[in-house]
């Protein structure tokens, strides 16, 4: 094997495709994002990082919280088109029907399978971005997506990102247990 | 649509499966690692989510570094069997062949499609986890992973994780172009 240095570019190597809803000027606004993750176990916390020349870093400073929208397959077209036009220029409060929880400042896609509303917890400024930490306040989905009572990945049929190829993918074939195909392991 | 409140405890819809890279004691430890994302675009960093329990916590308090390696799916048991045992009681340093870039303090996975090593930028001390942001010294892989000079996303096989079910996936069909198939939407 032989490896070969391909520069500091990088990103992950599948991104989960999301919306991040905020409010700007009293209106809903989404905007595409990946590059997201659960940061903290106990409370849930998650961390988006959100380049600070977007709107969406104003909405979420001004109302103290911000929405993560998982979109399904069959909305790529919107979902995409978010990330292709700025709240600057462009209304997007009339792409999807919007639904709240607990926090005013934090507009859910009823049109997605999974939404997510989060309060600022915390921000860590960072050179280019802001990384805005959340505490999750709560999780909305359909009955229709769950099986046993847990979220199906199969019926959310969500949308994976790759850069900087920019691509987006289907979750393919089941490839094993966590926490359990590791125990056939002999060292 | 009517939408249900599934509580608190959520997570991001697919999540990017990794080893995270330390040295501990002078030997090389690979923890299970999925709550990561880009968190900068320039210059380009990465945030993990750590939990403090975890024996790699002090291995990037203790070296200032860490690598992200990307396993491919016939790495499936050893990265679970990483995610089972603590580098506390086991000894992880020869289950992978190791390599090094710049950094001393942060070993890569030989058998790994793409290794990133970064350099600690700064840390957020959350309740549970420390998240840990990562400067990106320089990203690694083999030309038979690459299409046109890219990383092809077929050629890594990577592994996407779900929680809480804790399943792993392979990357499926692809969905479309981004920043690109949303130009044909009309609001």
């Amino acid at each position: 094997m032989s490896k070969i240095n391909i520069g500091q570019n990088i990103f992950t190597q599948t991104m989960p495709v999301t919306l991040l809803g905020t409010k700007i000027n009293d209106k809903p606004n989404f905007m595409t994002l990946a590059w997201v993750t659960r940061a903290n176990a106990n409370p849930p916390l998650f961390a988006v990082a959100v380049n600070r020349v977007h709107k969406s870093d104003y909405g979420i400073r001004e109302n103290n919280s911000f929405s993560i929208n998982f979109p399904s397959e069959d909305m790529i077209t919107q979902t995409d088109y978010c990330g292709l036009v700025s709240g600057r220029n462009i209304d997007k409060s009339d792409i999807f029907k919007v639904f709240y929880g607990e926090l005013e400042g934090a507009p859910m896609i009823m049109e997605c399978p999974v939404s997510i509303e989060c309060r600022l917890f915390d921000i860590l400024e960072l050179p280019t971005n802001d990384l805005f930490i959340g505490e999750v306040v709560a999780a909305y989905t359909e009955r229709k997506y769950l099986t046993d009572d847990n979220l199906d990945i199969k019926k959310i049929n969500p949308l994976i990102l790759t850069m900087p190829d920019n691509n987006y993918w289907k979750v393919g074939e089941h490839a094993g247990n966590a926490w359990e195909i590791g125990k056939n392991f002999k060292d």
